[in-house]
């Protein structure tokens, strides 16, 4: 049969079971899925007419999985830096895209964000951002797994002019999509700050009626909790409670102003956060308490965060920090290991979107979203543990192949779906057109 | 005149001036110095016989220096951790020092160090292990600059068994690198935990009259103050002063435990700081308050620490993280702008070893000690702003050719005075002994 095939790399690397490595293992990939995972010496009498792909001196991962990003910042990496919050975005970023976000910037910006995405060894991300139906297209077209917020914002922008149109205009991108494989929707209420108790009563309705995530900033910085008790005479978290936001459809992204108490209310309600280190630290929003919600046994995932705010979509790096800054932070170096971290970047944004039986690990029946990454290269030697050398020492540029859903969508340098100039002309036509 | 070459890239950052980047510059390099720097546009005029290298999409900065690393423990990189310092130490790295350092481990480590870290756009570290005379005779031999520290410790070792053993072998390694342009030498006392008062008294005296600087782990974590107390009656910021160490030649590595007085007491004595943010988080050794030390002059300048505990040599992922951290410790979303970052990188290291009259940025007279780096590239797209991209978002594989003193010793993933072969057997035959 002529879908199948063996990928034999040095180690597989499964995450489910957390903090295992399979030495000289197969993965035996048919189609889109993960058919079996055995030992090499038994290819030849179990899957005698495979063909085999030696992956020497690589790792085998799962795809790893973008909890937040807003990809078509990607245009704006770099923009403006070295800036507070409000300074950031009323002079900077909210100018740029009033200006210009429409159809085209969503796509070129989406377009160049998966590149980048793809190339460092991001298989799916969950965005939140306008022309979510642009952003799903592109991801369709480019064979990458997204997970596309459907927006809600009390103002008016280029996407939608009110409440009810951001409802209308999102349920249609939504019934579009229902067929379309690799991509999926999430309702994506922009911050509490931002988006009306009517808002969020329909949201919670429509969310359990469509059986969707509501991906969600919360608790990002600290002005956040005076503005709502001024506001609503309530803290954020009593507010979403009494509207029934508090639930395990509910991706909390950023967290950074947590006391004990609500961290014990965030893992009782089952509440996934989403965690973006480099972004916290650059805009000095505070720290997510990481390595209390892992305590607790919250679900947290990794995430970028946009290009604007990090100015990366490197996930190997946001890995990397997230473990190294948990340790720093909660002063305990054994907080979040090196398995752990893994875990975050892959099987727990797959639990917090939802997809969970589909991707995020290394298991038989799941999709074969796979990442092989060299681990014999000068950076990484000696290997004395596969998954500290993963999480402390590799980078993005180790990533050897990606495929997503068994379709290679990167390999040696080469991106198979997009073409590389092209990219490069719009960035280039951006860049001219962003700086006036 | 053979030597002469004219360096064309996209951008000339020069570091001195910080913030500055200039378009459509050309660096005529003759020989191993810089010769100067001019439009490109006066090339055909000014220096019409000198053959021109086109960095087309590149930056050119000036080669990283890091300034705290111990190379030879390369080889230890991801042997123990997410472990306390303690039992990271008690139990893993030192009965692996113990039964394995000597030359052939020093020169192994120290030559996979240099390779990473000449690839990554490192030219000039500041080293601290034992068997220096070796470390020196490599860095020598692969080209790169580097100074090496004299240890001094009141531990028996492999390298010397008593203080006065220390200071001969150490003065002996002195002598010997007087004449060797590109590695000079430094003290390195370990701590002040494991240095006597004598020692430290004899390496004032000495330091003076051999006129180099003294590089010491200090104030690393808290249980260093309260173990001083008990044992001298004093902080250890009180027992250096008395001993005369708090001076402009004192490289203090970590500082993690500063008061406000503290830092004004290092700014008043001229004494220049290590920061070292991936191993402090790593550690949870605690952070330090780099933006505090900026504002009052410090200078601060930048380092990996040992590969043991980062687990990289990456200047360029530390030069981003210490950016990052620097907002969100301070709360200040301005602190530490990516000019700034990139100055502790370059400049502000080669003032605190004494090196900035020859290195640390791109000024005539200075030695060609420099890195064309490649922007022109899918993560580093659009180019808004060169100085952001070089800190926030490229990464060290990014870095296509470097020069050391005029010397190409990296072009194009090729390393051109090691055999990347031979350092992979050597780096696994390391992986087996250090296995046992």
């Amino acid at each position: 049969m002529s879908d199948r095939r063996a990928l034999l790399p040095d180690w597989v690397v499964p995450v489910c079971p957390e903090n295992v490595v399979l030495d000289n293992h197969a993965v035996i990939v048919a189609g889109e899925r993960i058919e079996a995972i055995l030992p090499a010496d038994q290819l030849e009498q179990k899957a005698p007419d495979v063909p085999i792909q030696r992956l020497a001196g690589c790792a085998l991962i799962p795809g790893l999985i973008n909890v937040h990003a807003h990809s078509a910042m990607a245009l704006m990496r770099g923009l403006a830096d070295d800036l507070p919050l409000m300074r950031w975005l009323e002079d900077h970023i909210w100018p740029a895209e009033q200006r210009w976000v429409g159809t085209e910037f969503v796509r070129d910006g989406s377009e160049l964000a998966m590149a980048e995405m793809l190339a460092g060894g991001t298989t799916c991300f969950n965005d939140s951002y306008f022309f979510p139906d642009v952003t799903a297209a592109t991801a369709a077209q480019v064979g990458m797994r997204a997970v596309v917020g459907l927006p809600v914002i009390s103002l008016p922008t280029a996407w939608a002019s009110t409440e009810d149109e951001y409802f209308s205009r999102g349920l249609e991108v939504h019934q579009a999509l229902l067929s379309e494989p690799l991509v999926s929707t999430a309702f994506a209420p922009h911050a509490p700050y931002t988006v009306s108790d009517q808002a969020f009563e329909r949201i919670r309705e429509l969310a359990e009626e469509m059986d969707v995530p509501v991906h969600l900033h919360l608790l990002e910085a600290a002005g956040e909790i005076e503005g709502s008790k001024q506001r609503y005479g309530k803290h954020p978290l009593d507010r979403l409670d009494a509207l029934g936001l508090l639930n395990n459809r509910l991706i909390a992204v950023h967290m950074t102003q947590l006391s004990e108490s609500d961290m014990d209310r965030v893992a009782r309600h089952g509440i996934h956060v989403a965690h973006c280190p480099a972004s916290n630290l650059k805009l000095a929003s505070g720290l997510c308490p990481v390595a209390g919600l892992d305590r607790r046994g919250v679900n947290v995932g990794i995430g970028t965060d946009g290009a604007a705010s990090n100015n990366t979509l490197d996930m190997f790096a946001e890995m990397r920090l997230a473990a190294l800054l948990a340790k720093g932070v909660s002063g305990d170096p054994e907080a979040l290991p090196a398995a752990r971290a893994l875990s975050m970047a892959t099987i727990n944004p797959a639990r917090a979107l939802q997809l969970d039986d589909r991707v995020g690990s290394i298991e038989v029946g799941k999709q074969a979203d796979l990442v092989a990454v060299r681990l014999d290269r000068l950076e990484t030697w000696p290997v004395h543990h596969v998954l500290s050398q993963l999480v402390y020492a590799c980078s993005r540029h180790q990533v050897e192949t990606v495929w997503v859903a068994g379709q290679t969508v990167f390999d040696q340098g080469r991106l198979t779906h997009l073409d590389i100039d092209q990219l490069r002309a719009k960035a280039q036509e951006w860049q001219r057109r962003l700086k006036h």
